[in-house]
């Protein structure tokens, strides 16, 4: 069976750039901008065009840079908004305008003071002004994971029937549970009317550490877009991770689901996003992190050596990293002496080791970790 | 109702000392370790005691220090093992033995050459002799996340007959969907004679950036422990975030699951462990990354001072941060820009805020951040 296709909306260059003390110029931008098209993304939101002069060059810049991924620009319900979008667009070969507003009942009241109906009456004129300018208009249900879902339905079928391409559920607060976002989408896709006609998009916040699941959650009940960003940068907690998302799809084939991302461009991707943003990767972050795939523990280590897949679930070659490291430390057991003793020329046989283990295991108490060229000097102390 | 209490296990000393690098002395494993005690959490596993004379050590202080919790001690399923980790805690007040062997046919294969029949007898001989010094023994099933769930129900049948308290089921290689993993506690829940005398414990890795999504999906289950590291550390990925497990479950009434964590004290722990591991927290990590209460973008600002709860779904003081941040970008709007001149004593009207804010979005264009100080030459500047 072929499997679905879901589209990977990258917002590292909007949603992403929102990170306090992180702000890109237009150069950095249309160097990232450029990586995200050769990994594959099926849209890259350039920006937030009336924001500011210069995020209104950025997102002109990379309209015209980009080659293969459909370029697209924010904007609030608000006229002069999609306009100024449109206008930034108006050079990209394949343009989207993502437009929106707040749902939730506390997004209403205390956002714009307003009542469902005057929302409701304001998202269908933005899609529909927006229509004016480009054929692809995604509409984004802000704070969607608080909102009531009869009325985000509501919203929903009176969007598409506006010509909405893509409606995006956004859980703005990252407060939902991977089993509620789920269902959240399960209901759109089962109780709005005409809803065959557009993408179901999820755009999760990761406040409580559940952007990855519930981004997961969403495409397994219907969704076919996810909204995401290199290394899960962006405002607070930041967003679901673009890295996480694509892996899980691609190691879990029962999920049966797949996207159009050059996997093994995704180490170097976070590396020159990292930089370029000067946000550092935890070296345990999932999927890029420096020690996504070091074993220093004994147990592990002697797994790996036996057979790689008793401990890593995914080719570090899968996703651009050379090779799965095998750390020295005194968590580590003999197999792993041995191993990294024999990659530098010392063959030892079991009653050496043991000698040798002993001697290694009082300098590593001492030492955080022990490199190879502390080996030979152990081996000497060992008095074999 | 009363909620169901949910023991936390941290597993920092342990499992998240195995960072490459970051291997703790004594000494810094005893400041941990008081910490994690006035932290509220109900059982520090102390270390490893038969990996090193260091280790060792280190399990026998914490033991002597530990005021409330149970501390725990690491084995394999072997003899020497479990006879030091039993040494190692005899001064504690409340000891733990935890010893365990992998069950998946993977491990059974590639890491004992054995056979099923073989792992079980070892196991429940682990179990047995770890009980001949301890009451409170708990197994682990190494790699239970790829174990078939029959085998799986089996081995936890024979370990709980044995004696074993609680029931360890790791997601070691950190491959589980939430699904998959909350299935596994559901049948074990189901289908193991004799479960109501142990606790299902979840211990789950971050590889694919989803250890918080499955732990909570295994209490959600019915496990009764979640096993979890200080900012999520731990070999490779990484384990299980405890200050994320612990507000899902503190935000989230409908779980009805509560912990005895003292939660104001997260963000000191986050910040101890973070310095004397020598292991960054990314900003945008959830809960405890310098960003996760900051704001820069324009829609976001305006609300949060509208109204926090708007955009923030945890009251920063609940973990122990004084207040949410309003940052100031290019992405900033006019409410942010009053909100924080009004701070340093400008009241601006509608007329002047325009002025300013033009003027402001040229200055911010070029910067990354705007700071208090920049702000009386932006006004100056806007010819008011």
């Amino acid at each position: 069976m072929a499997t679905n296709r879901v589209e990977i909306f990258d917002t590292t260059l909007r949603d992403g750039e929102q990170v306090p003390g992180c702000k890109l110029n237009t150069k950095n931008k249309l160097i990232i901008a450029e990586r995200l098209d050769q990994l594959g993304v099926d849209v890259i939101e350039a920006g937030f065009p009336i924001s500011s002069p210069g995020d209104f060059n950025s997102v002109v810049e990379v309209a015209k840079l980009v080659k293969n991924a459909r370029v697209c620009g924010l904007s609030r319900a608000v006229e002069k908004d999609i306009k100024i979008a449109a206008e930034a667009l108006q050079h990209a070969k394949k343009a989207r305008i993502h437009t929106g507003i707040g749902t939730s009942d506390s997004h209403i009241k205390y956002k714009f003071n307003a009542t469902r109906e005057l929302v409701l009456e304001r998202a269908v004129r933005a899609v529909s002004y927006a229509k004016t300018f480009v054929e692809d208009v995604e509409f984004y249900a802000e704070d969607a994971g608080r909102t009531d879902n009869a009325f985000l339905a509501q919203v929903c079928e009176a969007v598409v029937a506006a010509g909405a391409t893509v409606l995006n559920i956004p859980d703005t607060t990252g407060y939902c549970l991977p089993e509620e976002y789920g269902a959240k989408i399960k209901y759109l896709k089962e109780n709005v009317k005409g809803i065959h006609k557009a993408t179901l998009s999820c755009h999760c916040h990761n406040d409580l550490g559940l952007a990855t699941a519930n981004a997961i959650a969403g495409v397994a009940n219907g969704a076919r877009q996810i909204e995401c960003t290199i290394n899960g940068i962006g405002e607070r907690a930041g967003n679901t991770s673009l890295e996480e998302v694509v892996m899980i799809m691609k190691q879990h084939p029962t999920l049966n689901l797949s996207t159009g991302i050059n996997t093994p461009m995704l180490y170097e991707t976070s590396q020159m996003v990292s930089e370029l943003m000067g946000m550092v990767v935890q070296p345990n972050k999932a999927i890029v992190g420096a020690n996504a795939f070091a074993h220093s523990s004994g147990i592990h280590q002697d797994g790996v050596i036996k057979n790689r897949e008793t401990y890593e679930i995914i080719d570090p070659a899968d996703v651009g990293v050379t090779a799965s490291a095998i750390v020295l430390t005194a968590r580590s057991g003999r197999a792993a002496l041995a191993y990294r003793a024999k990659n530098i020329g010392y063959e030892l046989n079991k009653l050496e080791l043991d000698k040798v283990y002993e001697e290694f295991l009082r300098f590593a108490d001492q030492n955080k970790e022990v490199q190879d060229e502390d080996l030979p000097n152990i081996i000497k102390a060992s008095n074999l």
